[in-house]
């Protein structure tokens, strides 16, 4: 069995720092890098990409959003093909920046409420998978599994790669419980590990409302940037070589 | 006889447009477009390359420092690998928005203060070259003819290009007059058209204070985001058209 | 009978102008001044309250979004509270940049989204009110004539004045036509004095879908930000004037 | 003996943080709070304003230059008027969010690059004091004592007050030590400790090369935007009290 671990790393801005990057880069086997939009400027960009090369880490553009003060989450009115446009430009000012070192851009994954808004609205998807193919339609894309970007892409012949969420409950519908809701987000890393370790085995989530679903997993996300979220990495990430998960990204660098 | 015309086109941002780009994409050959940092955003990136692709003129990235309220007319006080990693960043901001319509960025020219300053001092010279050189060593450079960029670019074997200001006088020692020397800016058609015709025959610029200085020019910068410059501008093309002089960009699109 | 005529001024932002405010300046009895959120910045909101000031019309903070690039014009997703900071904050920047010249700040008038938004929805509405009062309970607010604004801050006891737009037509629920619609936007300057001057006579609005609607009118909002539309202003004041109509604040300065 | 203890809070933007806002509210009398220019938001600047209010801690403007990406630590070229001008809106922006509190800001101090430029130059100085003197000639300044700030003020009859750095080397000048020279900032909570008491108590400060040079203190400023620098602000308030010496703002809340 193996399986990527990703992250959003490279999430800071000017003076301000998100997450612990470096903490993180000896967890993940792909690093999705903010490109300047929800976060992330030429600093940030260039160094989080020449880290990752040095690593062994595969490179993801993370485009998101242009609103800084909102970190992306929040979803901000847009034609269609304004969400082209602003993913192309995310991702060639990440390519700029990784070229730097000599790095390659491998992958792209949506953030925040762009990610969630495509989950579910087809043009979105379609809107985002534009902008990967115009660059190459062999840059892969990774999605959240089930989601409506997920089969979109997937539709289109597109190289596509699935996530799932190791700290979040999921429904019986294959959707994320939303953040509002109780027992939505998992904090016990006991808890993470065993159900992560049923899914990789089972090939079905458990679910808050019913039976487990099938998923596809070749990757999952986790999060470095709350209190406390380094350390359940770091344990997860333990816990799944202590059982014999090989960690290895889904794309070669 | 031949030569280019550039201009910088794309300087709007959101709700506000700087100069008419449809009307200067009938008169230049070669167009400087903002990259998101003085000016510009993903849709004027994306349908100013892919108007200037429709139409066969060459184009050029345009990177300024990120001061938008400055118009990246000011310096900003930046370390020399943070200049580098600035210009990587929106020269590949620009490439992925030109990749939408499959234009190419064709060669870089730096903006406003960048150039200025870029003009005087090796460190910055060396700084911006670095970040073309990473995209591609074969990048064409279009460099103030004369300046520290030019030489510069030059020694280090880089294909580099240089530009003349057709409206602003030259001091005897091949520098612009400072825009606040009395004169430094003309405005006058028939004057800018003779000297530039003289220019263009004898290879050598009138001065404000001495004898004309050769100067060599591949490429003619011409404005059009002050009243009256497009006429100023269109006039100009006329006039070297009678004259005998073919417009062609410098570098192929 | 009288009536004021207020505009949008002041919404350039760094290099970026938008309306000939000086033109307008001629033509409105009250400037609703942008407040350097979804446009302005300290040299508009400086240089423009203090020629409010100097020709005796009387300025008006105009908060929105804090949206540049959509120019408030998008609905951006806030808690009702931040809507609240958010407006406060912005009359505070108008302030203290009108005290520069020792010019007042008169009233309150919302932008685009943040305006459509508070025309409809009772707790953005409150919200708005909320930072108002926290100035002062005595600050007037401009309200579109009949909204959920209008209604909320009179009963709230809060000194309320209603505007009417002169060039969008009306639909028989008293709101304006979407913009969307055919004939949203009325063009022709004639049209647009004939309805008003009706409106102004009669107490009541032509619709476009039935018979016109009784609405309190203490302003007539312009606008001056596109071809055309300060000569269609100026006709305005002229028709009105020669039909004895006085041109006069809401408000003394 | 008394002094008052002052420290920069608010300087975080939308989703990013600084330093330890409510572990240093236990520590300072008197706070100096990010107006939005360098740092800051209507978010941080409500929420502190409200605690320091709720916690008797005074509140100061802490204006700075429009340049989160450079945190305001780097000169950004302006006319003295333009310095006037975002001064005043950044001071009347924290007004508008603190009266949604009910919370008084109390006097102005100047940030980073602005502070320093304002320390050496005497028309940047006047402009920053044309700022405050236009909202209220009796607003108080806090500026680095001895500086060209301090004086102008002085001798322009403003009401000024003087502050000391507890953790920052000087020069026989009377002059900070550049952070850049060896033993420029102190790490040391002893050493700090010790200096700031002989500075109390003999009204002279030590210096690096020469000296003790005296110097007036109405206030010591600290940070906590380092690693252990709330330690070392916790320990320098605890050594003052068991020395005698009274925590109290310079001026009233």
């Amino acid at each position: 069995m193996k399986i990527d671990l990703n992250a959003d790393l490279g999430e800071g801005f000017g003076p301000w720092t998100m997450a612990d990057d470096l903490a993180m880069f000896d967890i993940v086997s792909s690093a999705n890098i903010a490109c300047g939009g929800h976060a992330g400027d030429f600093d940030t960009m260039t160094d989080v990409t020449a880290e990752a090369a040095r690593r062994g880490v595969v490179i993801g553009a993370h485009p998101g959003y242009e609103d800084r003060a909102g970190f992306g989450r929040r979803v901000i009115p847009m034609r269609p093909e304004q969400i082209t446009r602003m993913v192309a430009s995310q991702i060639g000012a990440l390519i700029g920046s990784a070229c730097l070192s000599g790095a390659t851009v491998a992958y792209v994954k949506p953030h925040g409420a762009l990610a969630n808004f495509a989950a579910a609205d087809e043009v979105t998807a379609s809107a985002i998978l534009k902008a990967v193919r115009a660059f190459d339609p062999a840059l892969p894309l990774l999605a959240i599994s089930g989601t409506v970007l997920d089969r979109t892409a997937r539709a289109a012949g597109h190289p596509t790669w699935a996530e799932i969420y190791a700290d979040r409950a999921y429904l019986a519908t294959g959707q994320l419980a939303p953040r509002a809701m109780d027992g939505a987000v998992l904090h016990d890393p006991d808890l993470i590990v065993t159900r992560l370790l049923t899914m990789l085995e089972t090939g079905a989530m458990p679910t808050m409302d019913g039976a487990p679903i099938p998923l596809v997993a070749h990757s999952v996300c986790i999060h470095g940037d709350t209190p406390g979220a380094i350390a359940v990495a770091r344990a997860l990430r333990s816990a799944l070589e202590r059982n014999g998960v090989d960690i290895e990204p889904f794309v070669s660098p």
